[in-house]
């Protein structure tokens, strides 16, 4: 096994839990590599930091799986690792079909998702160390779980960084296109094989059903719907009309169709539309809701990006503002994992004070349990979903 | 009605939304003002900005009540207050028969705190305007909510600042020292007369929640345990034993009988310790834990103790982490406002690294939704608990 040691005095965040050994880390590899390969990494004082698949023509030379000197890299490993995240899924995971059984660095597996929608599984490879043990982690999922089916989406952009192409496709058993989860009492229908992300925003779960909980009887407008999560959510939590806006036609057939199979279409109008446009076109025609819901795609990601995102998100924030009776509830996403908490609030209040509008903080929340972070890795820990009521 | 004129420039963050006019934003008071007398306040310009109480000889030289130029301060006004608070703590407060009725400045009734306890109310008046409307506000909470008793518990610090000395006593119907309370199917009996706050941490309640679902079959360790609110929680959610740990002989006796009512005390111990010491002597006699809770009082009170604070804090996290096994929890609290999202997770982060564990987030909570916040009045927003998994 080849052997990476580190240049002097840059072994300290690798110390501190962070899974990626930066190219710019490393001084020196002994022993030959080939791309993919499982290597030891050592500080620069022959210090053993850990052992984990290397691709040296990526930024990230090398991503850890173990810190532990006797732990080899085999089936077993992985078998443990899957374990591992199935028994805290078993702790957090409440009421639904459909959850991130596998969130790659914070499962201690870099680049490894899988996530469960009832019987079928999808699964993304985003690193190409990850990707060449395929074949073992398909194998175990198999044994371990019993899909019907499993279909990769490692169609990600990330993967473009190391090397590797985008692939999608079935990889075992059914794969069928549209497949059904169940979440807090609502159907939703997934489509496994082009849908965002996996087929479904599954980190948003627990905001889901904090947001229905503001629902009942209450007029509701959610903007950048998508396939209708918080829509549907709210409606079959009693919503009394719900306006959902999004920009693409495919998802809102699959959000009309979802909308029919919880029995809310007589409650629930889809419209194709520029979010942005339709807040302004609302507000212009005096529209009045009790409920606003913004999920918007990611408006930066890239640091150098946030002045701009600052301003998408001041400015949907605003509009909202305006649309909402006294007494209304704001429930407002971001999933930029540079725009911190902190900032994010700032935004909102200076929305507010554009609008004149005092908020009221109901709850600040964050991803669902199934999503966890390290604390060492800041961009795991992106979602932020604020909960305000408006005066 | 006395019209309190701002001094130029000074009236941004009071048109923002902030409750609060300081003493040192007062250019001019025209008209006669007895202490406790409603104002109207006005920019230098003129512009009305509201109508609240004031005090001369307080810092906080008004509380506003209302922005609104056509709302009288009267009976009515404070009936449609206190319905709006009920109406909200329909929307988000569950399985509970106690929780925080009327949250101060975050329900648009500065200084006045109701926490309701099944039947009885507890009540504080923590301002001397507020304090003024004593005998409407009784009134009224006796008419829309008839409760069994009214008790009094302003015995705060905060009291002094407005010159009034602290009181606690019955204001209505029966009162007895202790009361039952019913939290997610558990029991405690809370001292309504003495108890810490109005008796309870009802702010940490879906806190407790949170932390019992990983406490089944676990060993658990819960340090500044107060009357049991967690350690019972946790016991009743199937941990396998908890040792829980306080300073105070009268909070831990509470907590034995709230063990025992809830048919938990064969597997609680309640220790009487200081927290920081327990951790120590636990760590060097090799215990291990699969959950410890940490709910600290809150180590500063101010912005100058931060620096203590922060060693206070690390310090605590530090032992805690010492004691986890891999895989096991923490759940960390801090109610320092002084201290924000990302100091404490940088403490908690730095402690990690001393301890050599890898954290995983899984997930940061902040205080009940009975407890809401306003944007404007960062003090409002205090309460963090981040729950972890260490490895």
């Amino acid at each position: 096994m080849a052997r990476v040691i580190l240049l002097p005095g840059t072994d300290k965040r690798t110390r501190s839990g962070h899974p990626w050994v930066y190219l710019t880390q490393v001084g020196d590899v002994e022993g030959e590599l080939t791309a993919g390969d499982v290597v030891e990494v050592f500080s620069a004082q022959g210090r053993f930091l850990g052992r984990g698949y290397a691709n040296p023509s990526s930024q990230i030379f090398t991503r850890l799986l173990t810190r532990r000197r006797d732990e080899a890299i085999d089936r077993e490993f992985f078998r443990r690792r899957l374990e591992a995240a199935a028994a805290y899924r078993q702790k957090v995971v409440k009421d639904t079909t459909a959850y991130r059984l596998v969130n790659a660095e914070a499962d201690f597996l870099p680049a490894l998702v899988v996530d469960r929608y009832g019987d079928f599984l999808a699964v993304q490879f985003l690193a190409l160390g990850m990707d060449g043990f395929k074949p073992i982690i398909i194998n175990l999922l198999i044994e371990m779980f019993a899909p019907h089916g499993i279909y990769e989406r490692s169609d990600a952009g990330v993967r473009a960084r190391e090397g590797l192409q985008p692939f999608s496709g079935p990889l075992y058993g059914e794969t069928p296109k549209f497949v059904m989860m169940n979440e807090n009492g609502v159907r939703y229908r997934v489509d496994l094989h082009t849908g965002q992300k996996t087929g479904f925003f599954l980190d948003q779960r627990e905001n889901r059903q904090a947001v229905s909980e503001l629902a009942a009887g209450a007029r509701v407008l959610d903007c950048f719907c998508y396939t209708g999560g918080f829509a549907i959510s709210a409606a079959r939590a009693g919503a009394g009309s719900v306006l959902a806006v999004d920009s693409s036609g495919s998802a809102l057939e699959l959000a009309a169709q979802n909308a029919a199979l919880n029995e809310v279409d007589d409650r629930c109008t889809f419209r194709e539309a520029n979010s942005f446009d339709e807040l302004r076109g609302l507000a212009d025609s005096g529209e009045q809701y009790d409920l606003v819901v913004l999920d918007p795609p990611a408006f930066t990601k890239s640091k150098e990006a946030l002045a701009g995102a600052v301003r998408g998100y001041k400015e949907i924030n605003l509009r909202a503002l305006k649309l909402l009776v006294t007494g209304g509830y704001l429930a407002t996403c971001s999933c930029s994992y540079h725009l911190g908490e902190a900032l994010f609030l700032e935004i909102i209040a200076a929305a507010a004070r554009d609008a004149r509008r005092t908020l009221r903080l109901v709850e600040f929340r964050r991803q669902a349990r199934d999503h966890p972070a390290l604390l060492e890795v800041p961009e795991t820990y992106y979602l932020k979903c604020g909960v305000f009521q408006v005066f």
